[in-house]
């Protein structure tokens, strides 16, 4: 759990981080509905009484790591959008980081991405809110490129979502030791995602 | 759960195949472990008792679903392969139909994609033996429009991947009833992965 113990490093009081460590990692294991307040507790090294001090409940735990990992994205797409360069390499950079937070934090991902319908109702509409930022900021990244010839795209919505989409789910697929490091998953589909916007480089073949 | 009902209709006796319905919505609203057989048995109208005659385990329902997903996928992968046409229409082909799939049975292909890990190691392997089918499967499409000349990939295994993921992840974020139907989103990825190996239409913009 070290990808997550890296991820919540902010989280304060000390036990608090270490619920939603042991919330990330029951989770993701087993799911939200099969996981207890005790089995979190008890990966924590608290009693469950303990966790209430810091978590009204169950569900509270899994909005903090969902509000966590969305700000996280945000974040990552912000920075990479309002850098320098051309859309082009804006686009790559936005890829290349996005994708390795989702292969180097897939467990955290895992629960981030597909736990979200387990979220009570107003807690899900602002994680919903967080998305759509998500998708505006990769749009208009996308935007930018047209504008200025450098990307032909006749579909910016559909396109930017399925680039997204195409990074997300690297964490389903990512294994730690597997064939490819987070680092050249990350250059392949920035690669693969300038080609999407019209942009790849299209030598002849041979 | 009109989508599940349609991918198992070919399970018989009447009761396997209700059985595997319920399966399928309580493993996708609840996850795997928080599931039991008697949920199962409830939503099928049977009792747990009535359970055991058909299936020893909740895992070997699970199984039985990701076996009957994963046959799926190897059939449309190869009849779009093995289909007339140049690598670049298989390619389409392939891409809209396992979109389709991955929209239509979005219920039945998020238990099949995320529930791997609860399999026993012996159904494991069987369907990893699956997966790796249907990567070789669009794999060698890539292979061809290669050597014809229609496409430019440098890493065919990592491309192949990555246009099956794209694929895959639509199961994710689909909604019914949402602003595009399964068809549109198979016509708008086909273009993408045509472009993701250097043979989409790449007019100039303006």
């Amino acid at each position: 759990m070290g990808e997550a113990a890296e991820e919540f490093g902010g989280v304060t009081p000390d036990a608090a981080r270490r619920l939603l460590l042991g919330a990330v990692e029951a989770f993701a294991e087993r799911g939200f509905h099969a996981t207890t307040t005790r089995d979190i507790a008890g990966r924590a090294g608290m009693s469950p009484a303990a966790l209430y001090i810091h978590y009204r409940t169950k569900e509270e735990l899994l909005y903090q790591i969902s509000r966590v990992g969305h700000e996280r994205a945000v974040r990552i797409l912000s920075a990479a959008a309002e850098g320098g360069g051309s859309a082009a390499e804006r686009l790559s950079t936005a890829v290349r980081a996005f994708v390795r937070w989702h292969a180097e934090h897939h467990t955290t991902a895992r629960v981030v991405q597909y736990e979200l319908t387990a979220l009570g109702t107003e807690h899900y509409a602002e994680i919903v809110g967080m998305r759509r930022r998500t998708e505006e900021i990769l749009r208009g990244v996308l935007a930018d490129g047209v504008a200025d010839g450098e990307f032909t795209v006749e579909d910016l919505r559909g396109t930017a979502l399925a680039v997204l989409s195409l990074c997300v789910d690297v964490a389903r697929w990512f294994r730690t030791g597997g064939p490819r490091t987070p680092e050249e998953i990350g250059t392949l589909y920035a690669g693969l995602a300038l080609r999407m916007v019209g942009a790849g480089p299209t030598r002849s073949s041979g």
